[in-house]
């Protein structure tokens, strides 16, 4: 983790903001966005940050799609054919997409250009602005692609918040249950009680996993709790990425977190009642989806690319209490066949 | 700089790189090497390194011309295929290109595997395999793409010094050069009395940017002395890549270095005694190219890609003296055509 790296989180950030482009000297803004928020988010910020006017624009397709090593290769162009030099600032505005792809695009462009994140969904404020991971995906394989990379700063701001449909914030909200569940049984509890404000949860979410990325920023040994729910989970979304069912991040995660606790619960790791109550946290407010054989079985195929696997045996970040996790626990094939299967079982398919 | 980033070089270079691949227990080993090493030093290894004979073996071409991001995306989707995890070990055996092509793949590949080089070739012995830059071309301009990442390891044999032709030699002794006038006066003494051991050279040489490297990793200040010549000398190797006339590395960076050394000298940097040293270093022993005015012209547009500039001005690192070097130097374009003429007029154009 770089000393520099810094998260406003602040009713005044736009006026930190501003403070700290001014302090930066940078020989050049660019502020890369996607078609979304470059209508919806970026006005706002002209708007309340002068120094950002200044900034070049890149705009991108909006979705996961467009995580792509061809669409990198467009901005290195664009970057390289403007003569952006290796003092300029990268400013990344929207969410978890344009978190990832630009800052994979700024950590490689001239061996690395500085950057910041101005998340502007609940997924990239409560997890993917911060902690420095980014990457694209390679030929549908989630994230094969990327460097570990801090950014400057992550500025956020609630503001954003308003221009999001209810789907956008349920899929931010994944992030921050899972974050519970593996850190923070509070959390959980005030998630269940659903009276605590959008900001506390964000907030709360964020110093979580700061803590944990500053005891392992390169992901060696307990990062790797973060990725419960996310070994299902990304299979799920490469699976129906680029189709009419392609899910939100945080929804695939859902589901996912929900299937690895069927694991969990298998291996005597969590007791009914803990089962109970995640279940409880997901399967109303998520699209709980039934799989077929065929779909179970080219999700199964998925997961043998997960980057947390050894000698080529599946390994899964798994909680073994509300609150608490333990990564690198391997899981073979017909423990995770069993699972699905009472997955369908409780969702009624 | 890692912790874990150690230069290996004795007589028992092979029996230690066993011994590393025994102890590292990586789920796979993956030789990458060019068609040339392949041949030439694939065989030397695995005959001397039982552990080696068990790696998968990925070929390129060879040739500065493969250093491309499509290049590198082919690898990182056969890596995927084949389903390596992050676990596995990447191996570059050959020469700057390899290194520098390898240590990319390897670490943007699912975030950053381990990987090792074993330098074939005497630049990237000298040179090229220390100090952790990687990075690919883009559209032909010179390391547009990359990351600092140290290797693990590198293990230097000059066992392979013996595979490789006379024009090869005089490319990695370029680097060497640089080394001594950036840094070291006793070097380019030992250089010009050539009565010293090219293992020597090599050994005080990446001594010297080992050095470097340790004050100043991510290349933000101190560092910035190791592209002395290479502000030039990356533009001029940028124009004739791909052409009849292509130029080694250390072949472009001599003619750099001479130009170079000329603006330092019109800045009153260096004296007389001093130039003429550079000179007699470099003339007898490099092919001193004329330019026409074009190309003098397409080289100077090339200037202005590079990663050193700041706001459209050119920076340079330039010395001060033998063995002393500054950097950030402001060089404005009349002083590198005063430079050019200069140069055309010593070596009798």
């Amino acid at each position: 983790m770089t000393k520099n790296s810094t998260i406003i989180f602040d009713t005044n950030t736009f006026s930190k903001l501003n403070s700290f482009l001014k302090k930066g000297k940078y020989s050049r803004l660019i502020v890369l966005a996607d078609s979304n928020t470059i209508n919806e988010c970026y006005p706002i910020l002209a708007k309340n940050c002068a120094l950002i006017q200044k900034a070049d624009i890149l705009e991108i397709d909006a979705g996961e799609a467009i995580k792509t090593l061809d669409a990198c290769k467009e901005l290195w162009e664009t970057l390289s054919e403007a003569q952006v030099d290796k003092n300029a600032l990268l400013v990344n505005v929207g969410g978890g997409v344009i978190t990832d792809i630009g800052g994979f695009v700024a950590s490689v462009y001239k061996r690395g250009i500085d950057f910041i994140h101005i998340p502007t969904s609940l997924l990239a404020m409560a997890d993917a602005s911060v902690g420095g991971k980014c990457g694209v995906d390679l030929n549908s394989l989630k994230n094969q692609l990327g460097t570990i990379t801090q950014p400057k700063a992550v500025f956020i701001n609630t503001l954003f918040l308003n221009t999001l449909p209810q789907r956008q914030l349920a899929n931010g909200v994944a992030e921050i249950i899972k974050m519970g569940l593996i850190a923070d049984a509070k959390l959980v509890k005030a998630m269940q009680d659903n009276k605590t404000l959008l900001d506390t949860l964000i907030k709360r979410s964020v110093a979580l996993k700061m803590a944990i990325v500053k005891k392992d920023p390169n992901d060696k040994s307990v990062r790797k709790i973060l990725n419960f729910g996310h070994t299902i989970g990304h299979a799920i979304e490469s699976y129906f990425l680029g189709t009419k069912d392609e899910l939100l991040h945080g929804e695939a995660i859902a589901i996912g977190m929900f299937i690895e606790s069927l694991i969990a619960f298998d291996k005597k790791m969590i007791k009914t009642n803990e089962l109970q109550t995640i279940v409880d946290l997901i399967k109303p407010n998520y699209q709980v989806l039934e799989f077929s054989q065929e779909e179970e079985q080219k999700i199964m195929e998925l997961m043998l690319h997960d980057k947390k696997n050894k000698n080529n045996k599946i390994r899964m970040s798994l909680i073994n209490k509300i609150g608490s996790c333990k990564y690198d626990v391997e899981v073979n094939v017909s423990q995770i066949q069993k699972a699905f299967k009472t997955y369908h079982q409780i969702i009624g398919a």
